[in-house]
């Protein structure tokens, strides 16, 4: 079962990755750019075939390992 | 105008951070983790208002800055 992970920051959290693109897309000449942020997409392939267990493990491994649940959010989809 | 970016790398192309993934799940007793890959998500914010121009400029900053298109594929959408 494939599951995608998505990991972005939470609202008011800095994000200094974000404003390093949106200067550099300034530098090569693209306007009108007001804000980028960036997160992070995590392809889950399990073996677990249950949607809702794959969902549920996934959720779990997202508490304890891929996001930093204080400062950043998490969002679990299927594939 | 909002939109989002996904940036993975192309089927083949060998991913160790997803790998480190895989492992560091495996460690913590997470069974059945057949894969992971690592992407990322961009989240711009575009002063553009016409869908189909924002769009353009997305798929422009992708060729140029966003993804290395030699090594890695990218898709963009609304947000």
């Amino acid at each position: 079962m494939k599951l995608r992970v998505f990991v972005t920051l939470k609202p008011g959290v800095l994000d200094p990755q974000g404003e390093a693109v949106r200067h550099a897309l300034g530098a090569l000449g693209f306007e009108g750019v007001n804000g980028v942020r960036q997160g992070k997409m995590i392809e889950l392939d399990l073996a677990e075939t249950d949607a809702d267990k794959a969902q549920q493990q996934a959720d779990e491994m997202c508490q304890k390992l891929l996001a930093n649940t204080v400062i950043e959010s998490y969002r679990v989809e299927m594939a």
